[in-house]
């Protein structure tokens, strides 16, 4: 049931935290005072109560049945986003000082993953593509591999940059470590070629303030003992993702997420069908558009989830953004690094709001071109 | 506007996440869908954008005026709960790893939090109460401070064992490090006494997922440069707490629960005197059950937030939990390495709720005496 206030609901192209289905978020706002059966919302309730306990299991049920996560793959529930990654994932794998990790850098966010690995050894940039603004990815060949590197990271999707990994990189014989932050849940992935995937939830899979951890078991034995309680791997899994409080009310939401996508959508073949199609439409259009609208990433590595691109003008990027505001799109403003525009078109962005906001580039181009 | 299934609310004496006034959870319920004015739900908003802007600034003014947090010290709000805490207090104050870290062992919690200060220095425990089961709390004279500490700290309230501090303990020069996890915002505090005061939300100041680290400015110099981002609280200072994407529905629900403190109880003392008046019912009536009810901690050290006590037997306190369970007050089972009984009333806890438990309590005994 929603109440009035739902009928001024806008299209929402944020990049994160981001639109979530109307259908989930009518079902927190139906349970958000009392759980049925419980008497209690899910904010009060304890993590190791009864009633919890099925919704942990679910959500990283789910989880493992949406993603196929492989049996020798724990998921943990962990929280300080990215950030906190991008510590614990050299302080976890990097097993002496002399170690070094591999990382391609193809975007503001792996740029800034790179940067934390310092403290825990040694950071080799594999690849950058910082000398063209990061509007392509590495080709087969193009990454700079370390013999017996601890790992090789990279970001599957560029949120900034709107650039986007087709299929993962090859890391050799060293575990592969994907950042799916903004990408994942949004197509089929092969977990079994990577070590470890992360995502904070904020863009497809939930809200802010959960990181979902996917890592193969015998990674976890590289930490044993050698770090502080919160950022060893191992202690979490031992501990299913409570070895404190889990972020119960973001777990919550991830386990409704995963069951629209897996109940209503249909599972992620169907979701990453879905997502093609939203972004092709865009794509379509700024590619027909006589030059009006200049796209950012080269065609072949075009993000499904951030389409990047500008007008001819700053002054026109601007008018752009506040016009399709009072048209009820909002946050289509570039990111302030790199200027011009950006549609974010997560999971949820419902169809609608991506043919709303074509046929408003369309009028703005013809009234501006 | 509360839907029918809040007819069923019960009394939940979990000890956390724990029970919110109802008029927060309504009004989260209202809003859960659109947010006023916004056209987006708060969970699906930018944390950069202008919605959420003022709902962060809104917090962190409404936890400075309730708590009188003076000028010269940071709120930060971040993630991971205490555990993290554990390591990033002494990974940030201890700035050597020869320098020590004084902790008082008044509990399970403070136990716990001793235990990661060895990755970043040495610990020395200036008291420790666990050969008498934690039941008491260390006098003045009996805390065995190090000379140049890099800090003292203290656990203001222990849940599993129900003792709290009446005032701070003396730290002598050292500053003085507070984990208020379970009482933050039930009483004034002296936040001029501390250096750092930090408290996961999900007892007294909102939902599971959120810390709030209230820091004394000088204090953040003796992180800088050393450690990795997320670790560092001069980092979050700096970004002011938006060094990455924070918890945005966790600090909207803080926001609201601090507005609900100041205007709708008015303020701190008040809060203090409920508190107060909840914990003496219950205690009185244990005083005087002529045995039959027993409490865990000395009667000068009893805590306001956590009643701990027992009755004659182990089979009893089973009924008890159970029966208690059916006639709609839940959670008083007591921790699990303690056995007996728990009824945490935290600043949501309705009086009412505390005289039925009385109620209870009083037919309970009175049957089974």
């Amino acid at each position: 049931m929603i109440t009035a206030s739902a009928q001024t609901r806008i299209f929402n192209f944020s990049s994160g935290p981001a639109v979530l289905p109307e259908s989930v978020l009518e079902q927190i706002q139906d349970e958000i005072v009392c759980l049925p059966g419980v008497g209690s919302s899910i904010l009060e309730i304890s993590h190791r109560g009864s009633a919890f306990k099925p919704i942990l299991e679910d959500a990283r049920h789910r989880y493992r049945s949406v993603l196929k996560v492989p049996d020798d793959y724990e998921i943990l529930f962990l929280q300080g986003g990215a950030i906190l990654q991008n510590a614990m994932i050299p302080a976890n794998l990097i097993t002496s000082p002399h170690g070094t990790a591999d990382y391609l850098v193809t975007g503001a966010w792996s740029k800034k993953s790179s940067q934390d690995v310092r403290f825990y050894g040694n950071l080799n940039v594999a690849w950058d593509g910082g000398s063209h603004n990061f509007d392509r990815l590495p080709q087969t060949g193009e990454i700079g591999l370390t013999p017996n590197a601890a790992y090789l990271h990279y970001t599957s999707n560029e949120t900034i940059h709107g650039v986007q990994f087709a299929s993962p990189p090859d890391s050799g014989d060293a575990p592969l470590v994907a950042d799916m932050s903004s990408d994942i849940l949004s197509r089929p992935v092969d977990v079994s070629r990577h070590g470890l995937i992360y995502a904070c939830a904020q863009k497809n899979a939930g809200v802010a303030g959960l990181t979902v951890v996917v890592i193969r078991r015998d990674l976890l034995e590289r930490s044993a003992g050698r770090l502080p309680t919160y950022m060893d791997y191992s202690k979490h899994a031992e501990a299913e993702s409570m070895a404190n409080t889990p972020p119960t009310f973001a777990i919550y939401v991830s386990g409704l997420i995963s069951r629209w996508i897996e109940d209503e959508i249909g599972g992620l073949e169907k979701m990453d069908r879905i997502n093609h199609d939203k972004a092709a439409t865009l794509y379509k259009l700024i590619d027909s558009s006589d030059g009006f609208y200049c796209g950012h990433a080269r065609p072949e590595v075009r993000s499904m989830m951030n389409v990047v691109f500008r007008t001819p003008s700053e002054e026109l990027d601007k008018r752009f953004a506040d016009e399709a505001n009072d048209a009820g799109m909002s946050t289509l403003k570039g990111h302030r690094s790199l200027g011009g525009l950006r549609a974010s078109i997560y999971n949820a962005m419902p169809v609608a709001g991506v043919e709303a906001l074509a046929q408003f580039m369309n009028e703005f181009a013809r009234k501006n071109g």
